[in-house]
C-alpha cells in the first residue's frame, strides 16, 4: 500500500478519515498542537494514532495566537447555546484565519517527504457551512495549487491528491461511516471549551453538531458531558 | 496607506521587497524561524524591521525539521562550488519541503487577521529556477486558493493579492533597485552555511548567487566573507 497523509485533530471527523484511510493507504498521522486553549484534542490524537497502528505520527508546534483573531486562539468567549440557524448564517468566531491551508500546508510537506500522493483531511461543508475551508472549490484550489509547489507535482512524478471524503457528509452520515469501520468516538474529543476535568460542554456549537449528529444516525453517543 | 503583509527571511531578496512595498504600504512584516541550521537570518530580519520602522514584526516558530527531506533542515551537507548550470538544472538539496507554502500559509493568516489585501513574498524564478514553488503559476494557484480560503475573499470585501515584485528580475537587477530604495545590503544574510563567526562561506549556491549578483551590478558587495 502506497503512503498517505492524515490531518489528525483527535475529532470525530478526522478520526473518522483515519478509518477510511487506512483501509487503502499506509497511514502518516499529522496533528498540530496550533495554541488552541486545550491540549485534549492532541491527547485524543495521540490515543487514536497508537490504537490504530499508524506508520508514524507526527505532532507538530505551531503558534497561531501570535495572530489572534479567533474565539479558539484568542482571549474571546466561545459562543454556547447557539441555534442551527445561528450557526449557518455566518461566518463564527471560532474560525480560525487560515487554519485549514495552513495545516494542509504543513501535511504537503510531509507528503513531498514521504513520497505520498495522498493527504486526508476531515472537513465538511454541511455542518461547518460558515467556514470558507471548507469547501470543495477551497480544496480543489488547494489540490491544484499543490501540484505546482512540489517537486513531484511539477515533474509529474508524485502528484498530490487532496481526499476530503467527508466533505458532502452529515455528521449523522460520518457517525454512521466511523461506526461501520470500527471507530470507537469515545475517544474522540470535539468540544471547544471543555471543562477542567476534560469532560465536554455540551453548549458550544461543536458539542451542539456531535450531539445531534449521535441522535440522528440513532448511534449512542459515548461523549461525557459536563 | 493599507496594511500589508511582508515575508521577511533577513536576506538580500526579502529585505528589497520590504523596500518596496514601504513605498505604498503600512508594512507588517513576518518572520518564520523554521528549523534553519543558523539563527542569523531571524537576527538579520530582527535589525532590518527596526531599521526600517515596520508597523510590526512577528516571529514565528515551526519545526521543519520534523519532516527532514533537506540539506536547510536536516544533517545533509550543503553543496559548495556548483557551477551555474549545475544550479539551474535542478531541484537542489537546499529545497526545503512545502516551505514557501507554509510561509504563505502563515502570511493570509496574519493578513486575514490584518484585514491586509496584500502578501510581498521575495521569490525569484531567474535565480532559483530549480525551486518549484518560485515560479509565476505557482504564485498565481496560491492567490486563487486564498480567496477561496478567507472570510474576506469568499465575501468579496478583502480579496488577497500575492505580490512577487522581483519574480522575474535577475539578482543584479534586485540589488540595483534596493539601492536605489537605500537598502543597506550589509544589514542582509544570504548564505546557507556560515561560519561560526556569523560571517558567509562564500561558496554554498545563495552566496555564489549573491557575489555574482553584486558584481553584475556593479554595487560593491558588504558581506564580510569567511
Amino acid at each position: 500500500m502506497s503512503n498517505a497523509v492524515v490531518l489528525l485533530s483527535g475529532g470525530l471527523d478526522s478520526t473518522t478519515i483515519l478509518a477510511v484511510a487506512r483501509q487503502r493507504f499506509t497511514v502518516h498521522a499529522l496533528s498540530v498542537r496550533y495554541g488552541q486553549r486545550h491540549g485534549g484534542e492532541i491527547d485524543s490524537a495521540r490515543r487514536i494514532a497508537a490504537a490504530f497502528g499508524v506508520a508514524s505520527h507526527v505532532v507538530t508546534n505551531i503558534d497561531l495566537r501570535t495572530f489572534g483573531g479567533s474565539a479558539l486562539t484568542a482571549d474571546m468567549a466561545v459562543p454556547k447555546d447557539r441555534d442551527a440557524s445561528a450557526m449557518a448564517s455566518s461566518i463564527p468566531v471560532t474560525y480560525v484565519p487560515a487554519r485549514n491551508t495552513i495545516f494542509l500546508s504543513f501535511a504537503l510537506a510531509f507528503a513531498e517527504v514521504l513520497s505520498a500522493q495522498d493527504i486526508f483531511i476531515g472537513v465538511n461543508a454541511l455542518d461547518y457551512s460558515g467556514y470558507p475551508d471548507c469547501r470543495p472549490e477551497y480544496i480543489a484550489a488547494f489540490e491544484r495549487m499543490s501540484n505546482l509547489a512540489t517537486r513531484g507535482g511539477v515533474e509529474g512524478t508524485n502528484p498530490i491528491h487532496i481526499r476530503a471524503p467527508l466533505i458532502a457528509m452529515t455528521k449523522a452520515e460520518i457517525i454512521r461511516l466511523g461506526t461501520s469501520l470500527g471507530v470507537d468516538y469515545a475517544m474522540t474529543t470535539s468540544c471547544y471549551d471543555p471543562a477542567s476535568d476534560g469532560r465536554a460542554c455540551g453548549r458550544c456549537d461543536a458539542c451542539q453538531l456531535r450531539r445531534k449528529g449521535f441522535a440522528d444516525a440513532g448511534v449512542p453517543d459515548p461523549t461525557p458531558y459536563a
